[in-house]
């Protein structure tokens, strides 16, 4: 008998209820645990209006409409970044009405998805090439909508975005002469900063960064064009970019959850960061049991990504996760503490990939699941 | 003004329609090249044919019923094999009727819903625990079904599974004394071996594989218990199997798409085995080109697994993928051929986790798109 597909089962279609005791979740699933991701957002809020500057929260961290909702009515976030102008449909379709797209958008019919979303929010967007700001002030004038633009430039990360300086400027004139769209500022992130370790390291890149940036403001400044918006700064080194005088809207994403990299950078006294905590975890269950020393949990490379390592085991001491393949992890276990159908709560090695596998968050507060919400999101690429 | 949600958008929902022009897909996207695919598929029909053994096509690959069908239809399956019962689901639902969870199921709910799709299913599953053999039983009693079992033994990847000999005997009997369950023989699957570059290296770990599994069934037959079954073997090592004489079953999956990985490994002469060819893709586009001697593509950590290392480029020479992060590839391009907007075609590292990204493979014959296959149990996980 087929079960009826409208309704699902947990363990099939959703990994847990609302209400449901922790230890009854399906696994492997993605958690929040809601206080600390509540805190870690007050955190932030609290850090931008002391420094007096915005936060346009990324939410290519996290891909959710729920994340989104509550970075912008609770933690003074004014808006959010998306990577992808797939992702930021799904987001202003789910009510988020301010979205800056911090890439560039190359694709014809990329652009026209853009400047159609920009008649339900307010849509901006990243340019680093003369042809593409052509195109989009044609798009933005066929759908009959304002498409802000923030010229990138390369900071030091040498992915993408013009030289600071004289080709930034001649960017810069050529969109506020276009019709259909309005120069809003520059894209200043130093995405290689992020996860250097050490302190002096991030202090040194983003000290040259906010050089190049100051440089290229000034000159703009000579010639007529204000910059509304100086944008960049991730989790890793936000507080120098705010602490610049310069750079005036933050876009840190992976603060609201953390993660296992993130948490190897430390500060200036050689202590690691600790303003943020993890408030995501994969939760895995133990699913073979055979060997002394060694058990078997079922979260693998499709349960977390593996970019920045292997996932750090969060709260069994002397328990550690040694080896991945697809479908399983290998946890090293020397005292054998671990049987089967044991759960163990893991720290993703890197948030941003591990969130887009899965459909849903379990948010989690006091031993039991007091939200599920969808990663809205996921798997929008293009 | 808000589009219609229920009408896919190319770009948005899906990357492409049924005979566009490849160059038209929306970029990043999974494409199967089907020619290539077919011969694949034909490849290890004809292979097993000779060799007078099954196929169980291992489905973790491609998550596709589609592809499924094909490989039961075309490509001389028997069934397939799955990762997870919810994996197992979907395809059931979608018409798939023969199933082996190559796999431990231990929790309760998993292992009600693995009862639950013997209705409309052959079922089989892997044990490697007394107990678990015990809640089996009485699910299958409970669903009035029948769940065949595979003694799973650890032939050498120090992954799952019991010791041969002994130990896969008591819990082999125990299985053939429950009501509602059937021994039907055994997995010996040695995953370490499979990605071995060197012939001898992967013959040897065979060798001693084969070794193990002879014991086990000589002592299995002492105890009057037969082995329907003997089951393992991956795209990297499945012809010593064959010849073993012992294995009869094979779980090949990589060999549909194959990827970088694997034709990283080599024939008995040091040569890349050329049995299967590259049929997996992923179409990529320049979205900056800034700097001399390199390009940035939208297909980053995000359209694909990081696990088995960086993608190929196929088919430009001198241009090569150096460095990834979540949303962009920095291409080397020292020639400068690459410019904006223009397609490359990558060979993903890994397969199995790479395709568990995408929810739709785009299937290209002749320069059009000629389907448009969901990835039924993306993200099915549990």
């Amino acid at each position: 008998m087929e079960r009826d597909r409208s309704a699902p089962v947990v363990g099939l279609d959703v990994p847990a209820e609302i209400g449901m005791p922790v230890e009854e979740i399906a696994t492997p699933a993605l958690i929040i645990e809601l206080d600390q991701f509540q805190k870690n957002v007050k955190t932030l809020k609290d850090f931008i209006e002391t420094h007096g500057v915005r936060l346009r929260a990324h939410a290519k961290t996290h891909k959710s409409a729920d994340v989104a909702r509550y970075q912008m009515s609770q933690g003074g976030a004014c808006g959010v970044c998306c990577q992808k102008v797939s992702e930021a449909q799904a987001l202003v379709s789910a009510g988020i009405d301010d979205v800056l797209v911090s890439n560039q958008v190359v694709d014809k019919r990329q652009i026209g998805h853009l400047a159609e979303m920009a008649k339900s929010a307010r849509v901006m967007v990243c340019v680093d090439d003369a042809g593409n700001v052509d195109e989009l002030a044609q798009a933005a004038q066929a759908a009959g909508v304002e498409i802000g633009c923030l010229v990138e430039i390369d900071v030091g990360a040498g992915r993408c975005g013009v030289q600071p300086g004289r080709e930034a400027a001649v960017l810069a004139g050529r969109i506020a002469q276009a019709r259909g769209l309005k120069f809003a500022g520059l894209q200043a992130y130093q995405g290689s900063a992020q996860h250097k370790a050490e302190f002096e390291t991030r202090k040194a890149l983003i000290g040259e960064a906010v050089r190049q940036v100051r440089e290229t403001v000034d000159l703009l400044a000579a010639e007529g064009l204000g910059c509304e918006i100086v944008a960049g700064a991730g989790t890793g080194t936000f507080a120098l970019e705010a602490q610049s005088g310069l750079y005036n809207e933050l876009q840190c994403g992976s603060y609201v959850f953390m993660d296992a990299d993130y948490q190897r950078i430390l500060d200036e006294n050689g202590e690691p960061v600790s303003m943020f905590g993890n408030s995501l975890f994969i939760v895995t269950s133990v699913m073979s049991k055979t060997r002394p020393g060694f058990a078997v949990c079922d979260a693998g490379l499709k349960a977390q990504s593996a970019d920045s390592g292997l996932p750090r085991v969060h709260g069994r001491d002397g328990v550690t996760y040694i080896k991945w393949s697809d479908e399983h992890g290998v946890l090293e276990d020397p005292g054998d503490t671990l049987k089967l159908g044991d759960k163990v709560w893991l720290v993703p090695g890197h948030c941003d990939p591990t969130c887009n596998l899965y459909d849903t968050y379990v948010g989690v507060r006091d031993g039991k699941v007091e939200c599920l919400w969808p990663v809205t999101a996921r798997g929008r690429v293009f």
